[in-house]
């Protein structure tokens, strides 16, 4: 009953971590997570390349369709007006290649934003983790700082007050000893002090970064629609000069979503390796930016009940001290103040401290067990592990998509231009209304003509 | 920095809670959340009632707008073939509102998806705070328990061993005490013992209740989606039989609409009204329900540093307690162990316990304090106010753009269905394929019509 339900890795995680990996000499590499060794780059690179693969071939065989189509026509009878048969296949298969475009869009932003979720989530989780961290630290300096003035004023006043009898002063002693103990223990509680690695600085970076690949997909996904949208008006509209400009700007849009659909191929296999087993890794990596003793970090990362609290044997030295320095007060307040009232003023301001202290301290206990910390490690895990390799696997269906449709287009979209009707009985600048009776004229010749 | 930041109302809480409310009297309503009192319940029910009046104003406007189509037609020239003017816009204005029904089954299954996610957001939480609430209520158990082993066996042993020296029988009795001191406080900290109402129960019936409405939004979006293609396939083909039908799905479907409406509009606006401030209502219903004193409550909902920590008085004695019967152990293993060296083994024993237990109270410690509790509550908000708030509004933005879609698409359907070429040189069997010559051929006809 220790720790809450924490992270467990998806299925996607494990479908895409057994997929083979192989370095550039095509040698297996092993598919643990170890980005700064060469043959896993070298592997990730290569599930890179393949998108590039894919692109070369589609490019390959949209040449060899378009060069097919241009010289292998079979000859027109003269005179004979009516276009090859196909032509509205031709047309149609292009419009539905346009529509799967579109649903690949939709999908394109579903998955940016699920992305963009998780990665919020995981940076939320590192700012609340530096917030529980800083509380650490803020609430150990405030509670060492009282005590120590308490140290100074009122102890100091408490052991001049009762100069005369040595037995309270040899108490009063006690308790300033036991109340420097406290201090001394607590200071060793914020185990944050003084570490290199700042959560609020990686969740800036975070955030930064995921800013602009947000930007990015949201450019290029409005990119395709405008292309999808500007083909069917051309298409609609039998604009010749329309039809070229989409078409040379669908080979730049199906250039970037092979180029995507690359990344998003190499980052989700390097994310489904990492998500597989990210204890291990994670706790290597903050302990080497760190320094911090790995039986605290395990306490953290690990939460169950096999490792023990590292605290724990401080916490319950400072406890009893705290509980020793009340016992010593109250003896205090029972034997001197009769003889010495003006003890009483200290004494009363002592225990006062003493009782924030403890209020603080537990507060400390609180903040220091593994339940908080590990909440937010799996709270951040599960960002990028389950939303983020989500909405990155709804990007790669997007840039599928949007790869095979434009790859469909641009085989389609020559054929459908040499359809058009000649520009010659076609004024391309007075009519902009599709409805107006000269265009529904031109509609019905370019209908009859497929 | 004692609670993390927690929630806050987002703009379109504060937006939808300050429209203004009106009970059947039309008597203005205050917009605080009072889903017991007639008069909120009323106000709620006006806004579900405007959708019915929209549902009734547009079928009014749609009977008009068709009554006024067949009986003020302007009488056809006889023998003309052509038919009446705008006939392209009517069926254009079709497909476009179709095309905008699509829009908005997207944008619904988005909206029915962050509804979801919201809400599984928010019995998550519950079922986290289930977590830590038996979690104490377990950890309190096992303590107590091991306390009164530890009581009934090993100090017993140790009394009998001692008892020829009374002074040291009577400190063994003296942590005899604190020990049953401490059982008895650690007791009255599981305060969620015996109470009636479980955060799991709520949260499955929770799940349950969300279930069954995504399912019936999932069903709604898929039944317009099927009208729309189904009347988009028919337009195409110029199925008379398949639009009268799809007409008659349409009319079905806005009705299911508006009424979906309705029902998101009054959820949406009581949602707002709880949003706004959750607090004060949560707190209430609580105490209600659990009986459970209102400083337990405020210190878990508010968590800041003007509550302070209900059980701190109890967790201090406790501490003291177990510092007490240390420092008793340790006085009883320097004075008893050399003189009778059969202490020595429940001494260990009684150590060994001890320790535990100062592991689990700190444990105790750590689930007790408002961290955690008020973490849960503010995702649980968080999920409710922002994820679930933000799916209903997208679901509203689906019915109204659904709503409208249909309507303009049962204006326009009976009369492109008019536009069809009558049903004698057209034979429904055979014609699967809409690109075999015959069909073009028709479709060119039809195109030529407009």
């Amino acid at each position: 009953m220790g720790a809450p339900p924490g992270y467990r890795p998806s299925a996607w995680v494990h479908l895409l971590h057994q997929l083979p990996r192989a370095d550039f000499q095509l040698r297996p590499v092993p598919s643990g997570f170890a980005p700064q060794e060469q043959e896993y780059q070298q592997a990730l690179l290569l599930v890179a390349a393949l998108a590039g693969l894919g692109l070369g071939l589609s490019l390959i065989f949209i040449a060899v369709y378009l060069i097919r189509f241009c010289c292998c026509r079979p000859p027109e009878p003269p005179g004979a007006k009516s276009p090859p048969p196909g032509g509205g296949c031709v047309t149609w298969s292009c419009i539905a290649a346009l529509l799967v475009g579109c649903a690949g869009i939709g999908i394109g932003f579903y998955g940016n934003s699920e992305t963009s979720d998780g990665v919020s989530q995981l940076s939320s989780a590192l700012l609340h983790a530096n917030h529980t961290l800083s509380a650490i630290d803020h609430l150990v300096s405030e509670t060492v700082e009282r005590l120590g003035e308490a140290v100074r004023t009122e102890l100091t006043t408490l052991e001049e007050v009762l100069a005369q009898r040595t037995e309270l002063v040899a108490a009063a002693r006690g308790a300033r000893r036991q109340a420097e103990a406290v201090a001394q223990q607590l200071q060793e509680l914020a185990f944050w002090r003084g570490v290199p690695l700042s959560p609020l600085q990686v969740a800036e970076d975070v955030s930064f970064v995921e800013e602009y690949r947000w930007l990015a997909y949201v450019l290029l996904l409005l990119l395709e629609l405008l292309v999808c949208l500007f083909t069917l008006l051309g298409l609609a509209k039998q604009s010749k000069w329309l039809v070229i400009v989409m078409t040379v700007m669908s080979l730049l849009v199906l250039v970037l979503s092979w180029g995507s659909m690359g990344l998003e191929a190499a980052t989700a296999v390097g994310l489904s390796d990492f998500c597989s087993s990210p204890d291990t890794y994670i706790l290597n990596l903050t302990q080497e930016e760190t320094g911090l003793s790995s039986d605290i970090l395990s306490y953290y990362f690990l939460c169950n009940q096999a490792v023990s609290n590292p605290f724990q044997q401080r916490l319950t030295l400072s406890q009893r001290a705290l509980a020793n320095i009340h016992s010593q007060l109250q003896g205090l307040e029972r034997e001197a103040v009769p003889q010495f009232p003006s003890a009483q003023k200290p004494l009363l301001s002592l225990e006062e401290t003493l009782n924030v202290t403890e209020g603080n301290f537990h507060q400390l206990v609180a903040l220091l067990h593994c339940r908080g910390l590990h909440k937010d490690y799996g709270a951040a895990l599960r960002g990028l592990c389950e939303d983020a390799l989500e909405g990155l696997l709804f990007l790669l269906l997007f840039s599928l998509l949007s790869a095979g449709a434009l790859a469909t287009a641009l085989c389609s979209l020559p054929r459908a231009w040499a359809l058009f009707p000649p520009s010659d009985d076609y004024d391309d600048t007075d009519d902009d209304d599709p409805f107006n009776p000269q265009e529904s004229k031109r509609f019905v010749q370019w209908q009859s003509s497929i």
